[in-house]
């Protein structure tokens, strides 16, 4: 039995609110349950050093937590100095994730790059990001594409993430706060529209797993991506 | 004629959205305009090392901004490494203007830390923050004396804060985004519920004012302040 | 009664010194009784990134305290790795309260870079820093146009500052560490030679004041600064 | 083929040499082919605050490349002042490998550090440097059994790891940096002795895969953890 | 020929103006020709973490250059946010000298620090500032004396710091800028009242030297050292 | 008698392995007795700003030590998020020697940095960089020669580098850690090939010493250095 009182394979209920703010060439609040983030698409007209030059471009994210969108205030990472290995690390996996459906030289010498601020957090901030950051990005492109900078759709397909764990012996989609740090693993799964995997990181926590267990998560992820792309279907209204 | 079409004292819209996340002991979304800034109070059971063992308790403040909050992407302080000079001036002013309403004894030796977090920009960001977090501040401290942890209320006064300035030669009240970078003189008033000024920090640009401009300003802000403390009552629900 | 014995309008006794280093172009020892201030002027023939190209100068600040310079030593910033907020608060209001007499387009494109370092401090470092660093500064354009680097005069005012207070209930001019550290209410004002306030800075510390107090220490302001202009007069031999 | 021309489930040649250094509770230089991590581990006396008086043990990693283990140098991350995401994301990814066969109750009130250092990459760093790791806490642990210090062995399983990757439309084991720079899809996994998964973190590169290709490069991943294994048990001697 | 047309053995004129600052323990101006120096020491009641507990006191010493004490403005270490390599390694040195001649156990469980921040700088801040952080330190340890804080004194000798070098073929005593800058060796020496050696530091630079130059330059900071200790006991009045 | 029975004037085995790692120009692993140091040498075609359009070349040096190549573990300079002084000390001085034996006009508008990674750490870790550097550097630059990207040698001269320090009232040549933690005085002497003095840095520890001590101390340094131009000749196969 869950928590939430959610079935094995249910997910929370999924919101990508689009045009949330107003300066941002894209931005979401995309929404898991009660985890809330804030996700903004800005086109920046240079692209890093090493592809200055080559024609092609570039999408970059960064991550961030509000000190209190946790249950204990966590401490401002800009007063500290210095950005975790947590946050280094889902902010180098949702840049990853977005580029794997991003036709690099069809967006042209020019760089977007995806912020996503967590309001408030539930477990599930890392995939809530992606799959949010997937809407943020296409809005922008609309407007690239609608402003004819460029001229050919670089976006390639659609990109989805949820997390799915073990959880008292028990595979479980979308794990939120109470499940997650407890689940005996948990795994972070990317996949695209079309079905095919962008990126699977599976941790044991306590308790290792097998092959049969990865898949079964595997499985779950997939019912979870097809309700986050329908989500996103609805988002940017096609 | 001002670029929104308000009269020379007129305030944009204001608004105070109280227990906009779940976390936090006390939180508001609250919105000048379209200037949009999240602000939560949360209790620490800890004072910094000066008061230990000393009785009295502290109120202190944070200040970030999104990176897209504003209309070209700015970089993100916790990935730079560090806060700006401006970043921490804002949130100096914003733990001094709260700790002038408050009773430090009687809120006994404990935090409060407000955590101010603009989402949008377009000018004001500094006063809707000090506006805001009295209000989370007061949700804080209801809890605290709900639970009886402390006996006496430490909240002395309300506080409220509002910029005004000279544009175009005329003193206008609120500025947003489209005044503020042009304006000749720039002033940023905190107020208490009874009138009395808790700071004053009023900066010519461009051009100097005198003393009479001085004072035309401090007007305007008293009628702000005004509409500034009807939103608070609504919020807390007084 | 003041600590120090002085009459409520009373200053401590002032001197510019001029010329007190070798190297730079503008330099000043600046004393407001027992606070000391070493104040240069750098000319640098380059202007920051955002101004490259457009034909203006500018003019900024920095502000440092040497470590044992208070009562107790404290910590070294260099040692430390950063800037404390209060440290950038103070160099942002040397800054801006210079350039408020520059005119950017007669100073040509290049900077000039006021260094403030506090030899001894007690009470009034910001406002004794602004009033020496105009010295400084009217020193080093003063070669700039006897090298005809410039042909005209980007100076329009001198510029003045100082610190007045509520101290034990009466408003006092030029406050030194023994009221400052007990006064109700601290202000800073900077003050053009025509009388124009180029900014206001007043906080209320444990009681907040009023408009009529406000305009008291705007007043005992302008009388601190006639003796200011008149030392800044003496030390360029004007 | 190959660059190596090795078969597609064929591993470099793997040694760990035990007691590499004469310092450490544990080291050992472990290669993997061209590919040379020196890994230490210290026991340290204290855990960290997070486990204080809970009678249980920690164990964790830090991870660094010498500047010129690369083709081509790279910058110190001492000297620019702050380790990398990747290196933060290494190093995460070996603690966590780690704990997932230590028991913390029998390791008792105290923490080992792994460091692994990179002499010389030639890809799989991170996958050799878990290999060696589980080596060097091996003989550290083995020291605390044999003077007493802990009475029951807190290693309850080997565990290995290794990188299999699609390359050229084959998934291959254990990519060297020719292979690794231009993989399709790249993946890293971490079993234990007894076969069942640690972590798995497989990321699409230019191309993304599927349930089939993901279970193929966990059936090559066993294949080399066998191996891996081998060696783990000729460098402890058992 | 010597620049400033001195003598190969002729020094600057040395002045050490003591009690220069008001709140430090022990303070001086210091002035080798145009170098100049402001010392202070500061007593503070505890010691660093590694001698806690064990009866034994400490001395200390950082070291800073003002931005503009050199020919062209350097920039602020405290702003760049860290301290240079030289910067470290005099204060280093500095410490390391003023700890040869002091009892620690005499000066009990408490710690010096010194400041040496140059003021004006033209060649041999480091030996300037070594000659009077021994006044600055004597001064302080007689208040703790005065005020029977300690016992007995502490300090066993006087120890004194100047450089010499190898400028156009000839060695030569207390170098300047224009010398130094030019030297082919470069050599600081710092020595005892009894004429023992606490340090040499001689570097080449552009030409390499011999047993006999180390043995002149030896015999020249002699010569100088007897004119800094006659100056540190005017300073101290014996 | 010495802990490790060596005679007064005895060096500890010295051996430098040319070759050591396959990706740098020049790299060896030099070990003095228990002392290890990995040093590579990186051809790099850019100088440094000041150098830049000056046709010359520069050498410059980074030393690290590995967390535990100590007998306690250090903690890792890039995890603390700066160097030590002492690192930035050593790493100067390595520089400063390599540089003293290099014609910069022959070298041409290009950098080699020099590595120094400490592998195991028994006393004489510097003084090892320096010797091993040498040889890294002679390979390095001998790759420039063969490839004709120069025409004619830079180096002018070989550069040794070793310890010597008085323990318990005997002058002793080639300290090792258990030497060197109780030294009187500890000097590390710099010299060329031909006998000529590049850097000397004696300091007292706990005693000082006089003009004889420091000159027996030379002579041992030149006995040790016989050694070291040995070992370097063996390891370039001169």
């Amino acid at each position: 039995m869950r928590p939430s009182g959610r079935a094995p394979d249910q997910m929370r209920s999924i919101a990508i609110e689009p045009a949330f703010t107003i300066h941002a060439e894209g931005s979401v609040l995309v929404s898991f349950g009660n985890t809330k983030v804030l996700v903004t698409a800005s086109v920046d007209e240079k692209v890093p050093p090493f592809l200055r030059g080559k024609g092609a471009g570039w999408v970059t994210a960064e991550y961030g937590m509000l000190p209190r969108a946790t249950h204990t205030r966590g401490s401002r990472e800009a007063a500290k100095g210095k950005q975790s290995g947590r946050t280094q690390e889902i902010q180098r996996l949702i840049g990853r994730s977005l580029r794997a459906v991003v036709d690099m030289k069809k967006l042209g010498e020019r760089q977007i790059i995806i912020d996503c601020d967590v309001i408030q957090a539930d477990g599930g901030t890392r995939t809530a990001s992606i799959s949010g950051a997937w809407v943020a990005l296409r809005l922008a492109v609309d407007k690239l594409l609608a402003a004819k900078t460029i001229s050919e759709d670089p976006i390639v397909d659609k990109v989805g993430a949820i997390s799915c764990g073990i959880y008292k012996g028990t595979p479980v989609l979308d794990l939120d706060y109470d499940e997650d740090s407890v689940a005996e693993a948990d795994g972070n799964f990317v996949l695209t529209g079309k079905g095919q995997i962008v990126e699977v990181q599976a941790s044991a926590e306590g308790a290792t797993y097998d092959e049969e267990g990865l898949l079964r998560l595997l499985r779950l992820a997939r019912i979870g991506c097809t309700e986050i792309f329908a989500a996103q279907d609805k988002a940017t209204g096609r």
